[in-house]
């Protein structure tokens, strides 16, 4: 089971992103991240959708897709021919040692500092999936508070 | 009208997407942009929603998805409370000379060019909202081929 990302171009309607998530629901395919968002173009959203399932079932989902209302375009977002990024905020409970250890730790990652609480920290951090799980990973010796992630978004390299 | 953005932790199961998607569907609410993914809990997922409504609307909204299945909270994130953040790829057509004029326009903003191919340039901004739109509007003099944005996340600065 890999993950997979999906690209899709849809119209502008209030009814999509529900007969999207439906498709999804009915089926029992796990969702793992979705964004959805304005394009370049006010009348198509475009969606990224990360799901885990081996290629059948990624072969299946794209074409039940492709078959619903209001969809134009699904691409499947492949590492090499596509970049794909995720953005995180996180809240880290903190102690004047604890701040000193963490900002020197998102200056190597080149994250940045949102928000200083007496007693806790904000870092946002954008990057592909292996950078964002290599932060993370150091982040599990102190105690995180909130966290929320984006979901992964991309577009392909080739210029359509 | 204006945009708010909520924050709705959830159960992280195949439905709650759907049910929520369909809420916003069956009423008639526009959603601006929706993004879900992990939390610091495998339990949880988050989801960030931006709706356009006056008060009124957005207060119905906000006991409506409250009341729904899998749903553990719902908080209004207000400008004053909270850090909100967007992640956009854009890909622009370029010729040499524009090339460099979007290298420079990226430095100020502290963009990173994420892809460079013979005839286009792919840029990733991450930021608040007001810093986003003005850097897409520095853009509309170039010709964009493929914009995606995560759509707004966003985390309340207290500490809970």
């Amino acid at each position: 089971m890999n993950k997979k990302v999906l690209s899709v171009l849809v119209d502008n309607t209030s009814g999509v992103l529900n007969r999207v998530a439906g498709l999804f629901s009915r089926r029992g395919y796990n969702i793992d991240s979705l964004t959805v968002g304005e394009t370049e173009n006010p009348k198509y959203s475009r969606m990224t959708i990360v799901v885990s399932g081996d290629d059948d079932v990624i072969e299946q989902i794209i074409k039940q897709i492709s078959k619903l209302e209001d969809i134009k375009r699904v691409d499947l977002l492949e590492a090499g021919n596509s970049v794909t990024r995720e953005l995180i905020l996180v809240k880290v409970k903190t102690d004047a040692a604890q701040r000193q250890q963490i900002v020197a730790m998102t200056e190597i990652f080149r994250a940045n500092i949102v928000n200083v609480a007496k007693d806790s920290l904000m870092i946002e951090i954008t990057g592909g999936p292996s950078k964002i799980s290599a932060f993370l990973s150091l982040l599990e010796d102190y105690e995180i508070l909130e966290l929320v992630r984006t979901g992964i978004t991309g577009l392909s390299r080739d210029t359509k």
